[in-house]
Protein backbone atom coordinates (compact mmCIF):
# COMPACT_ATOMS: atom_id res chain seq x y z
CA UNK A 1 0.00 0.00 0.00
CA UNK A 2 3.17 2.12 0.83
CA UNK A 3 3.73 2.62 -3.05
CA UNK A 4 0.35 3.91 -3.64
CA UNK A 5 0.67 6.53 -0.59
CA UNK A 6 0.09 10.15 -1.70
CA UNK A 7 1.72 12.37 1.18
CA UNK A 8 -0.14 15.63 1.53
CA UNK A 9 2.18 18.76 1.33
CA UNK A 10 0.06 21.44 1.31
CA UNK A 11 -3.96 21.74 1.85
CA UNK A 12 -6.29 24.29 1.74
CA UNK A 13 -9.80 25.08 2.43
CA UNK A 14 -11.88 27.17 -0.40
CA UNK A 15 -15.36 26.51 0.82
CA UNK A 16 -17.28 25.85 3.83
CA UNK A 17 -21.11 24.86 3.21
CA UNK A 18 -24.05 23.45 4.36
CA UNK A 19 -23.38 20.39 3.34
CA UNK A 20 -19.53 20.05 1.82
CA UNK A 21 -16.77 21.80 1.77
CA UNK A 22 -14.15 22.37 -0.24
CA UNK A 23 -10.01 21.54 -0.21
CA UNK A 24 -7.55 21.26 -2.51
CA UNK A 25 -4.46 18.98 -1.66
CA UNK A 26 -1.31 19.46 -2.62
CA UNK A 27 0.24 15.77 -3.01
CA UNK A 28 3.07 14.27 -3.50
CA UNK A 29 3.28 11.21 -5.58
CA UNK A 30 5.03 7.79 -5.57
CA UNK A 31 7.45 8.96 -7.91
CA UNK A 32 8.52 12.13 -5.96
CA UNK A 33 6.54 14.62 -8.40
CA UNK A 34 3.65 16.42 -7.11
CA UNK A 35 0.30 16.94 -7.93
CA UNK A 36 -3.22 18.47 -7.03
CA UNK A 37 -6.23 16.97 -5.72
CA UNK A 38 -9.84 18.28 -5.44
CA UNK A 39 -11.34 16.92 -2.77
CA UNK A 40 -14.94 17.33 -1.11
CA UNK A 41 -16.01 16.34 2.51
CA UNK A 42 -19.43 15.48 3.04
CA UNK A 43 -20.93 14.27 6.58
CA UNK A 44 -21.98 10.68 5.16
CA UNK A 45 -25.26 10.05 4.49
CA UNK A 46 -28.58 7.29 4.65
CA UNK A 47 -30.49 5.72 2.46
CA UNK A 48 -33.68 3.61 2.45
CA UNK A 49 -35.30 0.89 0.70
CA UNK A 50 -38.73 0.68 2.44
CA UNK A 51 -40.65 -2.79 1.43
CA UNK A 52 -44.26 -2.32 2.05
CA UNK A 53 -45.82 -5.94 3.44
CA UNK A 54 -47.56 -6.52 -0.29
CA UNK A 55 -43.89 -6.21 -1.80
CA UNK A 56 -44.55 -3.00 -3.22
CA UNK A 57 -41.36 -0.40 -2.65
CA UNK A 58 -41.96 3.29 -1.46
CA UNK A 59 -40.37 6.07 -3.65
CA UNK A 60 -39.89 9.53 -3.73
CA UNK A 61 -39.78 12.41 -6.42
CA UNK A 62 -37.61 15.09 -5.30
CA UNK A 63 -35.97 18.05 -7.52
CA UNK A 64 -32.07 17.87 -7.65
CA UNK A 65 -30.77 21.08 -8.74
CA UNK A 66 -27.45 19.56 -9.66
CA UNK A 67 -29.21 18.02 -12.12
CA UNK A 68 -32.40 20.47 -12.85
CA UNK A 69 -34.70 17.74 -13.02
CA UNK A 70 -36.37 15.88 -10.39
CA UNK A 71 -35.44 12.04 -9.84
CA UNK A 72 -37.23 9.50 -8.36
CA UNK A 73 -34.96 7.63 -5.40
CA UNK A 74 -35.19 5.41 -2.48
CA UNK A 75 -35.64 8.34 0.60
CA UNK A 76 -32.22 9.51 1.87
CA UNK A 77 -30.70 12.41 3.51
CA UNK A 78 -27.18 13.18 4.83
CA UNK A 79 -26.43 12.39 8.57
CA UNK A 80 -26.69 15.29 10.59
CA UNK A 81 -24.10 16.16 13.31
CA UNK A 82 -23.40 13.35 15.73
CA UNK A 83 -26.00 10.96 14.57
CA UNK A 84 -25.68 7.40 14.30
CA UNK A 85 -26.78 5.68 11.04
CA UNK A 86 -29.11 3.87 12.04
CA UNK A 87 -30.92 6.37 13.80
CA UNK A 88 -30.56 8.49 11.04
CA UNK A 89 -32.15 5.58 8.94
CA UNK A 90 -35.80 5.96 10.84
CA UNK A 91 -35.82 9.33 11.03
CA UNK A 92 -35.33 10.19 7.12
CA UNK A 93 -38.00 7.61 6.37
CA UNK A 94 -40.52 9.09 8.60
CA UNK A 95 -40.00 12.40 7.38
CA UNK A 96 -40.18 11.61 3.56
CA UNK A 97 -42.26 9.52 3.31
CA UNK A 98 -44.18 9.07 6.83
CA UNK A 99 -43.89 5.09 7.47
CA UNK A 100 -42.40 3.79 10.26
CA UNK A 101 -40.27 0.89 10.42
CA UNK A 102 -40.75 -2.08 12.91
CA UNK A 103 -37.15 -3.73 11.18
CA UNK A 104 -34.27 -1.82 9.74
CA UNK A 105 -31.94 -3.74 8.87
CA UNK A 106 -28.57 -2.54 7.20
CA UNK A 107 -27.70 -3.93 4.00
CA UNK A 108 -24.07 -2.03 2.53
CA UNK A 109 -22.63 1.06 2.88
CA UNK A 110 -20.13 2.45 0.20
CA UNK A 111 -18.62 5.23 -0.89
CA UNK A 112 -20.45 7.18 -3.90
CA UNK A 113 -17.48 9.01 -5.54
CA UNK A 114 -14.19 8.62 -4.19
CA UNK A 115 -12.52 9.81 -7.01
CA UNK A 116 -13.40 13.60 -5.34
CA UNK A 117 -15.38 12.69 -2.48
CA UNK A 118 -15.86 10.97 0.63
CA UNK A 119 -19.30 10.71 1.06
CA UNK A 120 -20.43 7.21 2.10
CA UNK A 121 -23.57 6.29 2.00
CA UNK A 122 -25.63 3.80 4.94
CA UNK A 123 -28.17 1.59 2.89
CA UNK A 124 -31.04 -0.08 4.91
CA UNK A 125 -33.79 -2.15 4.60
CA UNK A 126 -36.84 -1.20 6.24
CA UNK A 127 -39.85 -3.68 6.58
CA UNK A 128 -42.48 -3.45 8.90
CA UNK A 129 -44.16 -0.43 8.08
CA UNK A 130 -46.59 1.69 9.46
CA UNK A 131 -48.09 5.01 8.61
CA UNK A 132 -47.07 7.17 11.41
CA UNK A 133 -50.46 8.51 13.43
CA UNK A 134 -49.36 11.40 14.27
CA UNK A 135 -48.68 12.25 10.54
CA UNK A 136 -45.15 13.36 10.22
CA UNK A 137 -44.09 16.17 8.80
CA UNK A 138 -41.67 16.85 5.90
CA UNK A 139 -38.38 18.51 6.22
CA UNK A 140 -39.46 22.59 5.70
CA UNK A 141 -37.21 23.06 2.75
CA UNK A 142 -37.96 19.86 1.66
CA UNK A 143 -40.77 18.84 -1.20
CA UNK A 144 -41.10 15.30 -2.49
CA UNK A 145 -43.85 12.90 -4.02
CA UNK A 146 -44.49 9.77 -2.52
CA UNK A 147 -44.93 6.57 -4.95
CA UNK A 148 -45.88 3.37 -4.01
CA UNK A 149 -44.97 0.66 -7.02
CA UNK A 150 -43.73 -2.82 -7.81
CA UNK A 151 -40.26 -4.00 -8.32
CA UNK A 152 -41.40 -4.58 -11.99
CA UNK A 153 -42.45 -0.71 -12.26
CA UNK A 154 -39.26 0.19 -10.37
CA UNK A 155 -37.53 -1.38 -13.18
CA UNK A 156 -39.14 0.05 -15.97
CA UNK A 157 -38.94 3.83 -14.40
CA UNK A 158 -35.05 2.65 -14.48
CA UNK A 159 -35.10 1.38 -18.00
CA UNK A 160 -36.89 5.19 -18.57
CA UNK A 161 -34.25 6.87 -16.17
CA UNK A 162 -36.94 8.37 -13.79
CA UNK A 163 -34.75 6.46 -11.59
CA UNK A 164 -31.44 7.39 -12.52
CA UNK A 165 -28.89 7.22 -9.36
CA UNK A 166 -26.72 4.90 -7.50
CA UNK A 167 -27.90 4.03 -4.52
CA UNK A 168 -31.68 3.06 -5.90
CA UNK A 169 -30.22 1.06 -8.80
CA UNK A 170 -28.28 -0.97 -6.60
CA UNK A 171 -31.12 -1.32 -4.04
CA UNK A 172 -33.29 -2.21 -7.23
CA UNK A 173 -30.63 -5.09 -8.31
CA UNK A 174 -30.64 -6.59 -4.75
CA UNK A 175 -34.25 -6.63 -5.18
CA UNK A 176 -33.73 -8.81 -8.38
CA UNK A 177 -31.30 -10.70 -6.74
CA UNK A 178 -33.53 -11.72 -3.78
CA UNK A 179 -35.94 -12.69 -5.70
CA UNK A 180 -33.58 -15.29 -8.17
CA UNK A 181 -31.91 -16.46 -4.83
CA UNK A 182 -35.90 -17.20 -4.02
CA UNK A 183 -35.37 -15.69 -0.74
CA UNK A 184 -37.82 -12.96 -1.38
CA UNK A 185 -41.60 -13.45 0.73
CA UNK A 186 -44.09 -14.97 -1.38
CA UNK A 187 -46.32 -12.55 -3.80
CA UNK B 1 -43.23 17.67 -11.60
CA UNK B 2 -43.69 21.74 -11.84
CA UNK B 3 -44.84 21.43 -8.39
CA UNK B 4 -41.41 20.77 -7.26
CA UNK B 5 -38.99 23.17 -9.49
CA UNK B 6 -36.58 25.00 -7.95
CA UNK B 7 -36.17 28.35 -9.44
CA UNK B 8 -31.92 29.76 -9.45
CA UNK B 9 -32.89 33.30 -8.45
CA UNK B 10 -28.74 33.81 -8.58
CA UNK B 11 -26.09 31.82 -9.11
CA UNK B 12 -22.43 32.10 -8.33
CA UNK B 13 -19.54 30.20 -9.62
CA UNK B 14 -16.92 29.61 -6.79
CA UNK B 15 -14.15 27.60 -8.08
CA UNK B 16 -13.28 25.83 -11.12
CA UNK B 17 -10.81 23.30 -10.84
CA UNK B 18 -9.09 20.19 -12.78
CA UNK B 19 -12.14 18.00 -12.28
CA UNK B 20 -14.94 19.47 -10.73
CA UNK B 21 -16.65 22.94 -10.42
CA UNK B 22 -18.15 24.48 -7.57
CA UNK B 23 -21.50 26.34 -7.80
CA UNK B 24 -23.46 28.27 -5.31
CA UNK B 25 -27.25 28.45 -6.44
CA UNK B 26 -29.74 30.45 -4.95
CA UNK B 27 -33.30 28.68 -5.48
CA UNK B 28 -36.79 29.95 -5.18
CA UNK B 29 -38.96 26.95 -3.20
CA UNK B 30 -42.27 25.90 -4.67
CA UNK B 31 -43.61 27.35 -1.48
CA UNK B 32 -41.99 31.02 -2.35
CA UNK B 33 -39.53 30.74 0.02
CA UNK B 34 -35.62 30.65 -1.00
CA UNK B 35 -33.02 28.36 0.16
CA UNK B 36 -29.03 27.64 -1.11
CA UNK B 37 -27.43 24.83 -2.96
CA UNK B 38 -24.57 23.56 -3.09
CA UNK B 39 -23.36 21.65 -6.17
CA UNK B 40 -20.61 20.68 -8.05
CA UNK B 41 -19.88 19.97 -11.92
CA UNK B 42 -18.53 17.08 -12.86
CA UNK B 43 -17.65 16.09 -16.57
CA UNK B 44 -18.75 12.61 -16.12
CA UNK B 45 -16.76 9.17 -15.80
CA UNK B 46 -16.62 5.44 -17.14
CA UNK B 47 -16.13 2.45 -14.99
CA UNK B 48 -15.32 -0.93 -16.37
CA UNK B 49 -16.57 -4.52 -15.40
CA UNK B 50 -13.26 -6.56 -17.02
CA UNK B 51 -14.22 -9.98 -17.16
CA UNK B 52 -11.25 -12.78 -18.02
CA UNK B 53 -12.00 -16.12 -20.18
CA UNK B 54 -11.93 -17.92 -16.84
CA UNK B 55 -14.43 -15.88 -15.29
CA UNK B 56 -12.13 -13.98 -12.96
CA UNK B 57 -12.70 -9.99 -13.18
CA UNK B 58 -9.48 -7.06 -12.83
CA UNK B 59 -9.17 -4.67 -10.76
CA UNK B 60 -7.21 -2.08 -9.59
CA UNK B 61 -6.07 -0.89 -6.26
CA UNK B 62 -5.16 3.03 -6.16
CA UNK B 63 -4.82 5.97 -3.55
CA UNK B 64 -8.07 7.98 -2.90
CA UNK B 65 -7.38 11.09 -1.62
CA UNK B 66 -10.32 12.40 -0.41
CA UNK B 67 -10.76 9.23 1.96
CA UNK B 68 -6.92 8.84 2.94
CA UNK B 69 -6.88 5.19 1.90
CA UNK B 70 -6.75 2.97 -0.97
CA UNK B 71 -9.41 1.09 -2.26
CA UNK B 72 -10.10 -1.70 -4.71
CA UNK B 73 -12.28 -0.60 -7.29
CA UNK B 74 -13.14 -1.84 -10.81
CA UNK B 75 -11.16 0.53 -13.40
CA UNK B 76 -12.81 4.02 -14.24
CA UNK B 77 -11.86 7.56 -15.08
CA UNK B 78 -13.33 10.84 -16.18
CA UNK B 79 -14.69 11.56 -20.01
CA UNK B 80 -11.74 13.74 -21.88
CA UNK B 81 -13.51 16.52 -23.26
CA UNK B 82 -15.63 15.86 -26.02
CA UNK B 83 -15.53 12.13 -25.92
CA UNK B 84 -17.98 9.32 -26.19
CA UNK B 85 -18.74 7.15 -23.08
CA UNK B 86 -17.63 3.72 -25.29
CA UNK B 87 -14.23 5.50 -26.54
CA UNK B 88 -13.11 6.41 -22.87
CA UNK B 89 -14.29 2.88 -21.41
CA UNK B 90 -12.05 0.98 -23.58
CA UNK B 91 -9.61 4.11 -23.18
CA UNK B 92 -9.57 3.82 -19.43
CA UNK B 93 -9.64 -0.23 -19.55
CA UNK B 94 -6.08 -0.32 -21.91
CA UNK B 95 -4.46 2.69 -19.59
CA UNK B 96 -4.92 1.12 -15.98
CA UNK B 97 -4.73 -2.59 -16.81
CA UNK B 98 -3.40 -3.16 -20.29
CA UNK B 99 -6.27 -5.19 -21.73
CA UNK B 100 -7.94 -4.61 -24.69
CA UNK B 101 -11.52 -6.01 -24.92
CA UNK B 102 -13.54 -7.06 -28.07
CA UNK B 103 -17.00 -7.00 -26.47
CA UNK B 104 -17.55 -3.58 -24.49
CA UNK B 105 -21.34 -3.78 -23.36
CA UNK B 106 -23.30 -0.69 -21.94
CA UNK B 107 -25.05 -2.17 -18.17
CA UNK B 108 -26.18 0.94 -16.70
CA UNK B 109 -25.68 4.16 -16.11
CA UNK B 110 -26.11 6.34 -12.92
CA UNK B 111 -26.14 9.74 -11.00
CA UNK B 112 -23.42 9.06 -7.88
CA UNK B 113 -24.46 11.72 -5.85
CA UNK B 114 -27.40 13.68 -7.19
CA UNK B 115 -27.71 15.63 -3.72
CA UNK B 116 -25.10 17.80 -4.36
CA UNK B 117 -23.24 16.65 -7.97
CA UNK B 118 -24.06 15.62 -11.16
CA UNK B 119 -21.72 13.11 -12.26
CA UNK B 120 -22.61 10.68 -14.06
CA UNK B 121 -21.00 7.17 -14.40
CA UNK B 122 -21.20 5.34 -17.19
CA UNK B 123 -20.72 1.39 -16.06
CA UNK B 124 -19.56 -1.33 -18.90
CA UNK B 125 -18.86 -4.85 -19.15
CA UNK B 126 -15.80 -5.58 -21.16
CA UNK B 127 -14.99 -9.20 -22.31
CA UNK B 128 -12.70 -10.94 -24.90
CA UNK B 129 -9.69 -9.54 -22.82
CA UNK B 130 -6.48 -9.63 -24.56
CA UNK B 131 -2.85 -7.96 -23.25
CA UNK B 132 -2.34 -5.39 -25.46
CA UNK B 133 0.95 -6.12 -27.04
CA UNK B 134 2.53 -2.79 -27.00
CA UNK B 135 2.42 -2.69 -23.32
CA UNK B 136 0.18 0.37 -22.70
CA UNK B 137 0.93 2.90 -20.01
CA UNK B 138 -0.21 4.54 -17.31
CA UNK B 139 -1.01 8.18 -17.24
CA UNK B 140 1.49 9.62 -15.66
CA UNK B 141 -0.22 10.41 -12.51
CA UNK B 142 -1.51 7.26 -11.82
CA UNK B 143 -0.68 4.82 -9.57
CA UNK B 144 -2.33 1.03 -9.54
CA UNK B 145 -1.93 -2.14 -8.61
CA UNK B 146 -3.51 -4.73 -10.61
CA UNK B 147 -5.46 -7.84 -9.28
CA UNK B 148 -7.29 -10.66 -10.82
CA UNK B 149 -9.42 -12.52 -8.53
CA UNK B 150 -12.59 -14.61 -8.65
CA UNK B 151 -16.11 -13.55 -7.79
CA UNK B 152 -15.55 -14.92 -4.64
CA UNK B 153 -12.74 -13.67 -3.61
CA UNK B 154 -14.13 -9.72 -4.86
CA UNK B 155 -17.18 -10.30 -2.35
CA UNK B 156 -14.91 -11.17 0.28
CA UNK B 157 -12.97 -7.98 -0.40
CA UNK B 158 -16.25 -6.41 -0.09
CA UNK B 159 -17.37 -7.84 3.20
CA UNK B 160 -13.13 -6.66 4.51
CA UNK B 161 -14.03 -3.15 2.89
CA UNK B 162 -11.09 -3.20 0.53
CA UNK B 163 -13.85 -2.91 -2.24
CA UNK B 164 -16.21 -0.04 -0.46
CA UNK B 165 -17.46 1.83 -3.65
CA UNK B 166 -20.73 2.03 -5.50
CA UNK B 167 -20.06 1.08 -8.63
CA UNK B 168 -18.18 -1.32 -7.60
CA UNK B 169 -20.35 -2.75 -5.47
CA UNK B 170 -22.93 -2.85 -8.36
CA UNK B 171 -20.62 -4.45 -10.77
CA UNK B 172 -20.38 -7.42 -8.20
CA UNK B 173 -23.57 -7.69 -7.36
CA UNK B 174 -24.92 -7.76 -11.00
CA UNK B 175 -22.01 -10.84 -11.43
CA UNK B 176 -23.79 -12.46 -8.58
CA UNK B 177 -27.40 -11.64 -10.44
CA UNK B 178 -26.19 -13.26 -13.77
CA UNK B 179 -24.69 -16.26 -11.52
CA UNK B 180 -28.12 -16.59 -10.02
CA UNK B 181 -30.02 -16.47 -13.10
CA UNK B 182 -28.12 -18.99 -15.14
CA UNK B 183 -26.76 -16.39 -17.29
CA UNK B 184 -23.25 -16.63 -16.64
CA UNK B 185 -20.52 -18.54 -18.17
CA UNK B 186 -19.47 -22.31 -17.12
CA UNK B 187 -17.07 -22.25 -14.87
Amino acid sequence: MEKLYEKTVRKEKLFSGRIIDLYIEEVELPNGKTSRREVIKHPGAVAVLPLLPDGKIVLVRQYRKALERALVEIPAGKLEHGEEPLASAHRELEEETGYRAQSMRHLISFYTSPGFADELIHLYVAEGLEKAEDGAGLDEDEFVELLEVTLEEALEMLQQRDIYDAKTAYALQYLQLRRALGEQNAE
